[in-house]
């Protein structure tokens, strides 16, 4: 049996808009950035860098974790409440017509003042038009010396998300949430095929010559680990630059890094500020999924002890 | 307040054994070999290197997976589940009179008739004294060109499961598991400090040029990203030899490896048949996490859709 179709010269356009393409590439670009204590230099310099992701054709801008201020989590002090601000509000406002200029997709690590006396570690995404149409908050919080984040952060209560923008579908994740297939996981089952984690980690000086390359090591590890479990692409953007408060001081260790969906490193950055650009096929994610399809064989039925903590030992 | 405690010489032994000490080391072998299509000699093979393991003082000793017989899965016949055998059966006879007779742990793989045309691809662990003290059934089945295990196994019904040895706390899984964190996970919340992991994977031969490196650089990553995620040691075991069924061959690619609880490399092999030694100090599976506590921090009021599968796109 021999079917001929006929269509007209409208027809044909939509055919091949809607039927045979889709978007399945885009750019992306990293701001590996030092941080100062003055909010309005902070400001000017994310701005600037993002101004050059756009003129190298990124499409989606991701900016560090709490890119605004310097890691003020170095000391419980109350007064750093205060660098908190409303979502939507002055900052989001600024980056909103930054990326409708633009026309670019910008995640925006923004410290969350929610109400009276409760704070989150949050970001929004903002689309091409300038709309804000997704937030998150960090819902893990870690709490070590010099990273006091229990003090400042109520843990997040929007959970895992994923959003869908027209340059791809993008998962948003913070920091020491790196540290968690669950939150990964949880993330890319959502739809997500790039997470971004905007982080601020770092050596401390003293632990550096001991530990430091491991922990760079197992930074790197578990991060590749999430795009290899998930079949997803992982882009985790830190800050640089020493930072002291008082007697203390962190080294932010940058190496901002890309993963493709099998894990191998596609872009990355060293110790220094950098605008990383990377491209991205998300046709990948479906083939790296084809071939290792760990989706297919995840046992749901089975898993429900994932809800709870360790058994006493 | 001074408080002065009296007490005999049988005290003293008594505090100092029950209070004081705790088995915190112990020391584990992995047994990377070559199989035939001969039971019998790699049963001989098995129980040679085991012997061997024992004189080098390993008290937990791991063979991998399916290491009676070739990897039959590499066709889809029906005759191979000739292989499969009942537990406790004559294999499991023989290998508990090894245990009792070195007084070591035995993590012993088993082709497993269940019932009637039910199969599992199961494990035992047998105690020092020759007793067995769990079951494992694995829980992923993977299919792949040349990797038929859906045909062969039902897929585990038996949960993730540890099991506390004189020697330690150990985590059974097999080979495609893994690859989902969520296996690791359970298995760690459980209690297990070392998880085990008998494997047979390897290279299909058209793909090794192109591909090979990085799969096995992806399963390195997976295993090592499972050691920091959760604190635990991570011991996998692997097969080696080039092994035909008709015009099909695979390549196993031996690479046995332990990983410390941050995820450091400390012991491995190459591609020949191998006695792998390690050594294993509990104590770092309390310090790791106490520096990096994952465990105190995770979401479990969030996790409920790790139970699902991912979302229609």
């Amino acid at each position: 049996m021999h079917i001929t179709v006929k269509i007209g010269k409208i027809g044909k356009e939509e055919i091949s808009k809607n039927y045979f393409s889709k978007m399945t590439k885009t750019k992306i670009a990293l701001i590996q950035m030092k941080m100062s204590s003055e909010t309005q230099k902070n400001m000017s310099s994310a701005i600037k860098k993002i101004k050059e992701a756009s003129k190298k054709r990124a499409k989606i801008v991701c900016l560090p974790e709490l890119f605004l201020s310097n890691y003020f989590c170095q000391k419980e002090k109350h007064s750093n409440f205060n660098l908190a601000e409303k979502i939507p509000g002055k900052t989001t406002k600024i980056f909103s017509s930054l990326a409708k200029e633009l026309k670019i997709v910008i995640i925006l690590p923004i410290f969350e003042k929610k109400t009276a006396g409760i704070y989150h570690n949050s970001l929004v995404v903002i689309n091409e038009k300038g709309k804000i149409i997704g937030k998150y908050r960090k819902m893990h919080i870690p709490d070590d010396p010099q990273y006091y984040e229990k003090f400042y952060f109520t843990p997040g209560d929007l959970g895992f998300r994923s959003f869908k923008t027209n340059y791809g579908k993008v998962g948003t994740l913070i920091c020491w949430d790196q540290w968690f297939p669950e939150a990964a996981r949880l993330t890319s089952l959502q739809g997500a095929e790039i997470l971004f984690y905007p982080t601020a980690i770092g050596w401390h000086p003293k632990e550096k010559k001991k530990f430091g390359k491991s922990q760079l090591n197992s930074w790197i590890s578990i991060q590749r680990a999430h795009a290899i479990a998930n079949g997803v692409y992982v882009a985790a953007v830190n800050r640089v630059g020493v930072e002291r408060q008082g007697s203390k001081k962190l080294e932010f260790w940058g190496n901002t890094t890309v993963f493709d969906p099998s894990g191998n490193i596609i872009a990355s950055a060293k110790q220094n500020e950098k605008v990383l650009i990377c491209d991205i096929d998300f046709k990948k994610v479906e083939n790296v999924r084809r071939h290792w399809p760990f989706f297919r064989d995840r046992r749901i039925d089975y898993y429900k002890g994932i809800l709870s903590n360790p058994r006493d030992a």
